[in-house]
């Protein structure tokens, strides 16, 4: 039994090494998985830099999200065999993991371990930003920046499940045919251009809500798409800019911003729309109608490699830690 | 019968003139007034200078609250002598109006039409963002900037009969005795210093909601006293800056930002609501717990004098037409 290990805060391929694991006996109400997969995320990074906005206890296991197998459970919910998410931080860059059965959702044992891996973060803030506020109608419109992020690409996704159309926002025009084949409805650059083109194809209707990961003027941009009385939620800051609103959009075009933490809706909800919100989310991965792109997989032991992945430009999805050899 | 007249906008003084008013005659529903008061707002003198987010057709005359007398009227709801104030948009710097009766509220006559006239603005702002998003519970915090403004000062009396608590950042720390007295628990000055000895005062407590009239680092510091969730709301920009929200706030504290604009509320809540809100604050200002601090008024003709000692900054109170003679 193994997991990477930081003591202090820093850059991660620096300060994290593998460790050997302790395990202690299992508790009551206890489950002891073998990890099977686990994503690189940003918020991991940031943790282990010391720059996101939850801290953590030092020494620590990163790992926010990932899929593991029970070995030993002393949950009456769970058994040997069974296939589970981790749904509250969990230090899931580990060989083993050992948690409350409350903390896991269990999910069929067919789906892919590598979509599973992905499914607690940016499906669920997917659609928490698609019905978690104001839930646009069929045929009425959102738009977002980011829009070929991990969580950008499953807002797409949903929302054609959903019925709902996208005006998406990217960096580069290049990535327009990939996100049209997904599903989107319209794809424009995230410039000036790009805002004047959504305004035509737009007309004279305009988007009930914004999502934005990016701050800055791109998150001004998607201020200007939303119609009178629209909501502008933030759930990343990729540009680490502020958000800046002028006045005039908060009193005389009524618009609202809010925030999404996803782990924070996990914690608060009701456990049984937690729960019902993941069935759907693994019923939609099940059936081919969400899937997030995996870039590469690589061995707890050849982490310095995957943190050097994660962080290079030119990837093609997301970077796991592939843990079932 | 008068009325002041822009036919281009631009600075209030130079482009203001006193000129005959003509009205037609009387349709069905429609009311006849006397002007007896109506004062000069801030939104007055954007809408002059066309900085307004609401543009009007030129040429027209400003005034977007005021008391009058009813002089003859073809709606049955009102008769000759009755006082009322004008919910819409109006023209009031003018001593006779013609409006259908529906746009108009009407009061005791025993109302003095001073603080009559003062009632459709700041009063129903500082109702509305006491009550009107998420209202405190007895014995919780609001926090404000700009408290000595017509609105701050409606926020603290109505925050008493609420039983609601404020905390007050002024500019200048000498206003704190004046509105101690109106009865605000607490007033620190709107700066660093300021912010932390409000820290000290809440202790583990933070405000529920926070009301913006100023933006930039105020708005800022105001964002600092909330509470997880809490509400930060728009009704002015007095500093011209726009609001500057850091990511931290919206994604892992849940602030919520809005905008308030006190017009929309009028055209878009029930009348029945509308006029229950209007009929509180006029028994308030009756029983002397709503009291509008009155600086000077002017006759019609003096205009030019009234205009300029609106935007003086030694003012205490606002400026009014006294339309009365």
């Amino acid at each position: 039994m193994n997991h990477l290990v930081f003591h202090l805060t820093g850059k991660p391929i620096e300060v994290l090494s593998l460790q050997p694991l302790h395990l202690p006996p299992l508790n009551e109400g206890e489950v002891r998985l073998r990890l099977l997969a686990a994503p690189i995320n940003p918020a991991d990074l940031n943790t282990i830099e010391g720059t996101y906005g939850v801290k953590l206890a030092l020494p620590a296991t990163p790992g926010i999200e990932g899929v593991g197998k029970v070995i030993e459970s002393r949950d009456p919910l769970f058994a040997p065999g069974d296939h589970a998410i981790f749904l509250r931080r969990s230090s899931t860059w580990a060989t083993h993991a050992q948690v409350a059965g409350s903390s896991l959702f269990k999910l069929p044992v067919a789906l892919d371990p590598l979509q599973a891996a992905m499914l607690k973060v940016n499906p669920a803030t997917a659609w928490r930003l698609l019905t978690g506020f104001q839930q646009p109608l069929p045929g009425e419109w959102i738009v977002q920046n980011a829009s070929n992020s991990g969580v950008g690409r499953c807002v797409i996704q949903l929302a054609v499940t959903l019925g709902i159309r996208t005006m998406n926002l990217v960096r580069r025009a290049e990535l327009a045919d990939e996100l049209l084949k997904l599903g989107a409805d319209q794809v424009v650059t995230d410039d000036d251009e790009g805002l004047s083109l959504a305004k035509g194809i737009l007309g004279t209707e305009r988007a009930r809500l914004a999502f934005n990961a990016v701050g800055g003027d791109s998150a001004l941009r998607l201020m200007n798409l939303l119609d009178e009385g629209g909501i502008h939620i933030t759930y990343g800051a990729m540009g680490r800019r502020p958000l800046t609103v002028p006045n005039g959009l908060l009193i005389f075009k009524d618009l609202q911003f809010r925030g999404l933490w996803v782990s924070r809706w996990i914690e608060n909800a009701p456990p049984v729309e937690v729960a019902s919100v993941y069935g759907f989310l693994a019923t939609e991965v099940a059936a081919g109608r969400l899937v997030q792109p995996v870039d590469s997989t690589f061995a707890l032991e050849d982490f310095t490699e995957a943190l050097s992945r994660s962080i290079e430009s030119g990837r093609d999805g997301k970077v796991l830690f592939d843990l079932r050899s």
